[in-house]
């Protein structure tokens, strides 16, 4: 775990441990792209995941800090793939839509999914049990996501603030170590199935993601039309199955 | 409940509930500003403590849905206390910050809570129990905020897939109930604390915040920076204070 995760705080008279949150800006060759609050630590991996969640770049690229390495700044190699302002979820053009419809407008473009592993529904609900959180452990404040193999072996595990950089890092671990499109992994998060986190899973080629708490409508809708596989309240045995349940044996 | 809340979907071959994400577009005098995924229902109120908390209007305004109520757009009366692109967290301009000075780049201007009122321990660590969740009793997946009286009376209770909206919408009605600043109240939010909750609720001039959840590092800086009470792990009988110590007895 990266000491940077966890900081010190007096409270109630006694020493306590609590969850790092601090902005990071995101460049690309220099420019400021975005800011984001995270946890410090796998920020280039955090970079990268992010962008290729948005569709901005599909490979691994050069990330790394400014030359000042306190200014919570990482900095992208360029090109990117695409005009960062296309996405419209993102922009402050119209969107004015609802239900089906939604999803075009909001939806980074993603292929839909091959056939992938088929994997047994006792492991599913067994995952979150295998997230060991090392920093969650010490302060009950950080979201985590892991990549599993399909036998349940844990690949990678990140943890943040933010339940969506949890993703962006074990993603982006997972573009530096060649291993995306995600063909025959699990990803497991320790909480709530967005549609954001769904639509992350789907454009990494991740064909199976199973969560600890409940998904929402929308995430349901995009696991259907993208033909991933979405499990949720994996919790004490057992594993509810909202979409592609053809993958669950 | 709004029914717009809870969808019944199909999983592993029976009925279900699932909490309701969609997006909704923010206009201000036509114009878009936003868009957020969130649940349907209190949209104006929404919209109206999203832009209360990001220093955009000072009190309540006209809002309502478009001609087209299937549209998922909300529009409020201008004009805007400010320019929106001002807030440097949320637009693309250099950052470059961490620690103490991070506050200062992304904290939206809220002068230092007054006195307050004093509230009992006992009854801060009971304040999650009374914020009853019809919605998430039947779906699992919502957040929720509550404005408490500071003898722990329940005034508004709103949910919402996202937490910041569950607080944007609860704030909202507050400032069409003409309750904000919320000088004598208690705010109670049924997850973890983000910097970004703080900021709404000292936006808001809530003197005492609480959550079920634990708080992150930057949360409790702010806290601490404008005066503000912040307890967590409000659960099982028992709540921590990080922050503003004094107003609990």
């Amino acid at each position: 775990m990266d000491p940077r995760m966890v900081a010190v705080v007096e409270r109630d008279g006694r020493r306590d441990e609590v969850a790092v949150e601090e902005p990071l800006e995101i460049r690309v060759d220099g420019a400021a792209l975005t800011v984001t609050m995270r946890t410090p630590g796998h920020d280039e991996e955090l970079a990268l995941g992010f962008l290729h969640g948005e569709g901005l770049i599909d490979g691994p690229r050069r990330a790394g800090p400014t030359e000042d390495l306190a200014a919570n700044v990482v900095d992208v190699a360029g090109p990117l793939a695409r005009d960062p302002g296309a996405r419209r979820f993102y922009t402050t053009s119209s969107c004015g839509v609802c239900g089906r419809g939604s999803l075009e407008e909001v939806a980074v473009y993603a292929p839909r999914l091959g056939d992938g592993p088929p994997v047994a529904r006792a492991l599913l609900a067994e995952l979150p049990e295998r997230l060991a959180q090392p920093a969650f452990a010490r302060t009950g404040g950080l979201h985590a996501t892991g990549v599993f193999s399909a036998d349940g072996e844990l690949l990678v595990l990140r943890e943040d603030v933010g339940r969506h950089n949890a993703m962006d890092k074990a993603i982006g671990r997972a573009l530096l170590d060649g291993d995306v499109p995600l063909r025959d992994r699990v990803l497991c998060v320790s909480g709530r199935l967005s549609f954001e986190l769904v639509q992350k899973a789907a454009v990494a080629g991740a064909p199976i993601l199973v969560g600890v708490g409940a998904p929402t409508s929308l995430a349901i809708d995009l696991a259907v039309d993208r033909g991933l596989t979405l499990a949720g309240f994996a919790r004490g045995g057992t594993v509810n199955v909202y979409a592609g349940a053809e993958r669950v044996i």
